[in-house]
């Protein structure tokens, strides 16, 4: 079955973006070459799963979507979406689930933001997190994980230590 | 000058403790002689910080109190403390602070909990965070952060991965 596969970044006191929505905090590291595994990681990847606030950032960030290669899902309260080639946007994450999730392909690469990850965790439905802890703290800001339900014990798959101190920890659910 | 080390262990979601301040996700942890470094660290300390309610837990699990061999500063609101030898009760952190940080001696290790740790946090006053990461998410509880005023950045003394899955990364502020 595929696996759905969290990727992110988060300081040390467990923030992704400032309170504002900001990640400047990020800036002073990918520098020197450094992907942190990314590139390999996305090779592994054919569905991508964004918020609606996460997907604006990215298509803010960049003229080109990073994610061409994948489908796209959109997590959305909006009724009113674009129609764009292999982004689908829905109301709801068990419509997307039940799109993918038993579909032959690659793994599923869950990009946040905190509120899709909120939801993503109450139903369980995270089978790895590849968790790159940035060597900063931040004092406040939106949490990587904001209150749920999910009792869940990982195995530790891998864990690299970066010359610029991010410590990526890759885990499985067990 | 002597260092103010947190030694602690959070949870991957970042909980020091569930909402009633239990600690029973970390009794699948320390089996087969497994201390995660703890002996070797406390030879390095000679004075141990401790907020009331963490003092009062650690008193309550065993009849010998484990800081023995060091003073303990513990910080309470309360008026009315015993007297005991060794374990110095006090109102206020700065005053813990001008009794300890310019004395000769080993380092200070904060024991914790949020609240201790957010009110040196505040006063930017931990030079090391020796943070274990339990491999689990508990959803909700006590956080290890608690919203503080802090923006540092660290560098990466030393990373250790355990068999169990504990992953310890120890912190210095740069």
């Amino acid at each position: 079955m595929r696996k759905i596969k969290l990727y992110i970044a988060m300081t040390i006191d467990g923030y992704i973006a400032s309170l504002d929505g900001h990640i400047d905090f990020l800036n002073d590291y990918g520098k020197d070459g450094l992907d942190y595994g990314y590139a390999k990681f996305l090779e592994t990847i054919g569905t991508v799963i964004l918020g609606r606030k996460t997907y604006d950032q990215v298509i803010g960030f960049s003229s080109n979507y990073p994610y061409e290669k994948q489908t796209s899902y959109v997590l959305t309260t909006s009724k009113n979406n674009p129609k764009i080639n292999h982004i689908i946007f829905k109301n709801n994450i068990d419509d997307i689930i039940s799109d993918i999730k038993d579909k032959q392909g690659k793994d599923i690469f869950l990009v946040g933001g905190a509120k899709t990850i909120k939801i993503m965790m109450d139903k369980n439905l995270i089978d790895e997190i590849h968790l790159s802890i940035i060597p900063k703290t931040l004092g406040e800001g939106i949490p990587c994980f904001l209150k749920h339900q999910n009792l869940s014990t990982y195995q530790v798959l891998d864990t690299n230590t970066y010359k610029d101190g991010i410590v990526q920890i890759i885990y499985r659910k067990i």
